[in-house]
């Protein structure tokens, strides 16, 4: 059926087509069934929401979002036929009581995912599946190999590719521009892609993102590391392993986090990428993502999976019973970045734990001999080097490692009203305050940390600064940090 | 925030707000959250859509459905809230490995359900726990009184209230207003309500509607069973186990029926119902919903359930291999019931399988001694009682048992071109083939069935016709059943 398009503001979270009552009955189509939209030659699929008003008889609108992925003007004709139903959603619905699903099956669910062909719903039915039943180690090889099948898959002339990955929750633990500049300045080649922050103050592609730009083109990304020997971009505009984008879309949806689905989405992005060695990061303990024990087992299964996909993989368990830094939001973990870098007043626990990171991965590619590892990074951070490289990068990148980072319009300093030990910083707390103050979003908003655990605070010594570009915002971050006791003193 | 409302005609098939962008921005909403609304003291939720047109900055717009809901006008203001995280929802994403939910977790999953507080993505991602993890017993019970407590009950000052169910799933299978009016005027009490087609050509709600109004509130059904002794209306306005319904959306949006819910929504409707004494009809064979072998094994669940849920139920297992009477569609059907009751040209099948289930329900309920059901039943069809208490009924609706029921505008009848056997009469396909014509919203459309498996049929003689109001429609069905050889002749 031709329709006249119509193009929405509209921000609806899932790719929808609003057709009207009358048309949409000529064709036989319902409210929340799919249709495949055809334009110059593409063609998406999309869910229905009938109207009666909004638009006209012989109109059809879009999201302007769908329109781009439509890659059309904001004009002309459109055309619509009912979509089959997915292969994929048969898949889905002949599956129970956790069978395990195939190579085939997989590829066939995240080519689906990608193309939009299932809905929330189905995808949120996949994803039950994933937490109720304990996948094989050979199922989740599958799911690998199925995400990265279906996006992009970068190669290197190099024959070795360094990687690092976090699995995150704790609060200003930004190592990565830190040990990106000191593996490249010692010849590793290190593409590294970061995401943005999901439910964090700041992910590192936020935290870049103030002084260089970070939605690079993979050909740019490639420009960047042939130059520099390593980048530091966002990972979400390169189309590697899309299928688990749209995964933890939904996921965040409903709050879980299947462990197959987490080992899955890291692997397939480290081998889209084209990495052959990669240092895997589990900061473990009360506040952080995993127990000991947890982080422990998670390690095991990672090398397993390296070991299947080929890719050397090295796990250290670090600490993480407490933020990192001074600095929790994007301009204030910049600037811990450079203090570490141009060692000027360096935060000593996250050079500690930079170099560490560093140091290992040194050893995992074969650039030093086990044990100097963290000598060599150390080494190669005081003598000015890593800086020099985080500059080129920068630079190469399009940015000014100069940038002014401006600090916000409001802030708040709490002070201690006691003579005391500090014991505990919530790692949940504090992100969430830095999202209270505007995190990611606005990038001078979050906390300043003057203490870590174990540290003497004296009465009337300052213990946090909250900035803002609200007032309103910072009362309720104020209000948030002295009613959740987040750090405690004792 | 108070907004502007703006009612919209539009069908989103969830519960969908449209925010302006600069409204959502103020109190930190994004797309997909969740708010609350409220308007007059009523409260309800719904997923946030955000725009930059069809709305002004300080307005929102509503589904007309949705304001409905709000029992509001289609003017004034509406206050809207972020809404917490339902309480379901945590217990949703706290379950893995199939672990078994609780009573109270139940319970509370329900409401929300009921209440609206789970998106679409979340009750996908329930039912696809209880396709995977096996159910047990215990658990089944639970959710089965979640379902009745979430809903409205119904209580009697009966001490017997007799109640029937079919699986479904064969086309033309309209027995229950010739077993309620058969068992009714024995004297049994049958308050019986009944569903609409979802994959069907009709539910018995649709083909009672072309002569009785069907959608009651529970007092106006309370009434006609006073006065009649039985009823045949529509559950779905009754709010009996409102949970069920939800759940069945969702499932038909994914094409799963678990077997856990099977058992529950059914048993779920009959207690809020208030039935004591229920018939399970399983039809089984090729092209029914199970084998004999699953047949039996369901059986046995609903058999221990009703042990546990203080509900006296029979399960008989009936032949299901083909089509049962003439018609297929709502009006065509009603003919046939109409047919057997009056003993007009009844059709032979439709009344033997009526007599067998009302003969079962008067011994269920001690009406007869055991073996005498069908004889007793037989007598009061025969004698004219049952078309008279049928009669009653139909009037107590609101209804008029002499509704002149008029045929479709279009038809066209498929002659054999063979003389032999009539082998298979595929159930889907009949009833795909009814949906083609139009069924269930166009009550006069349908297929008319000449001859049933086994029968001789000569070159020449009348297959099927088929009904429509479409010459277009009635053309694919011709199509359609041609193409799939959906009656065999050998």
């Amino acid at each position: 059926m031709r329709l006249k398009l119509h193009v929405l503001k509209v921000y609806t979270g899932r790719p929808v087509i609003f057709l009207h009552e009358s048309s949409a009955k000529k064709i036989g189509i319902r409210t929340g069934d799919r249709v495949t939209i055809k334009k110059n030659g593409n063609s998406l699929v999309a869910i229905v929401d009938l109207v009666r008003d909004i638009i006209k008889k012989n109109e059809a609108a879009l999201s302007e979002e769908l329109n781009l992925a439509l890659k059309g003007h904001n004009k002309g004709y459109i055309e619509i036929f009912p979509s089959e139903i997915a292969e994929s959603s048969s898949i889905l619905h002949d599956q129970f009581e956790c069978n395990q699903y195939s190579q085939k099956d997989l590829e066939k669910i995240m080519g689906d995912i990608v193309n939009n062909l299932l809905t929330e719903a189905e995808i949120a039915y996949f994803i039950s599946g994933m937490v109720h039943c304990k996948s094989s180690i050979k199922e989740i090889i599958y799911l690998i190999n199925a995400m990265v099948k279906t996006g992009s898959r970068i190669s290197w002339p190099y024959k070795i590719i360094a990687d690092k990955h976090s699995i995150g929750g704790i609060a200003g633990n930004r190592t990565t521009p830190i040990v990106v500049s000191i593996c490249a300045s010692a010849g590793v080649i290190m593409p590294k892609t970061s995401s943005r922050a999901i439910t964090s103050a700041a992910g590192t592609a936020d935290t870049v993102e103030s002084i260089a730009p970070v939605s690079l083109s993979v050909s740019q990304l490639k420009k960047v590391v042939n130059k520099t020997g390593a980048c530091l971009v966002w990972g979400g505009s390169l189309g590697l392993a899309p299928a688990d984008d749209k995964l933890i879309r939904v996921e965040k949806l409903l709050r879980v986090d299947p462990e197959s689905q987490l080992l899955a989405s890291i692997l397939a992005k480290k081998v889209s990428v084209g990495s052959t060695h990669v240092l895997i990061d589990i900061p473990y303990g009360e506040g952080a993502k995993v127990s000991k024990v947890q982080g422990e087992k998670l390690g095991q299964l990672f090398i397993l999976l390296g070991k299947k996909l080929n890719l050397k993989i090295k796990v250290v368990l670090t600490d993480g019973k407490e933020p990192i830094g001074h600095g929790v939001g994007p301009i204030l973990e910049i600037k811990d970045v450079i203090k570490v870098l141009k060692q000027d007043n360096s935060p000593k626990d996250l050079e500690n734990k930079s170099l560490f990171l560093a140091g290992n991965i040194l050893e995992l590619v074969g650039k030093v001999k086990k044990g100097y590892g963290i000598i060599k990074a150390r080494e190669i951070l005081y003598s000015g080097q890593a800086y020099k490289k985080f500059c080129e990068i920068v630079h190469a990148q399009g940015g000014d490692p100069k940038t002014w980072l401006p600090e916000a319009k409001f802030n708040h300093t709490i002070i201690s009203k006691y003579n005391g030990i500090i014991k505990k910083i919530d790692n949940k707390d504090i992100n969430y305050l830095a999202r209270i103050t505007g995190c990611p979003v606005d990038k001078t908003a979050g906390v300043y940390l003057y203490k870590h655990i174990g540290e003497y605070i004296q009465k009337g010594e300052k213990i946090v600064t909250l900035f803002s570009e609200s007032n309103q915002k910072l009362k309720e971050a104020v209000k948030f940090f002295k009613k959740n006791k987040s750090i405690v003193i004792k």
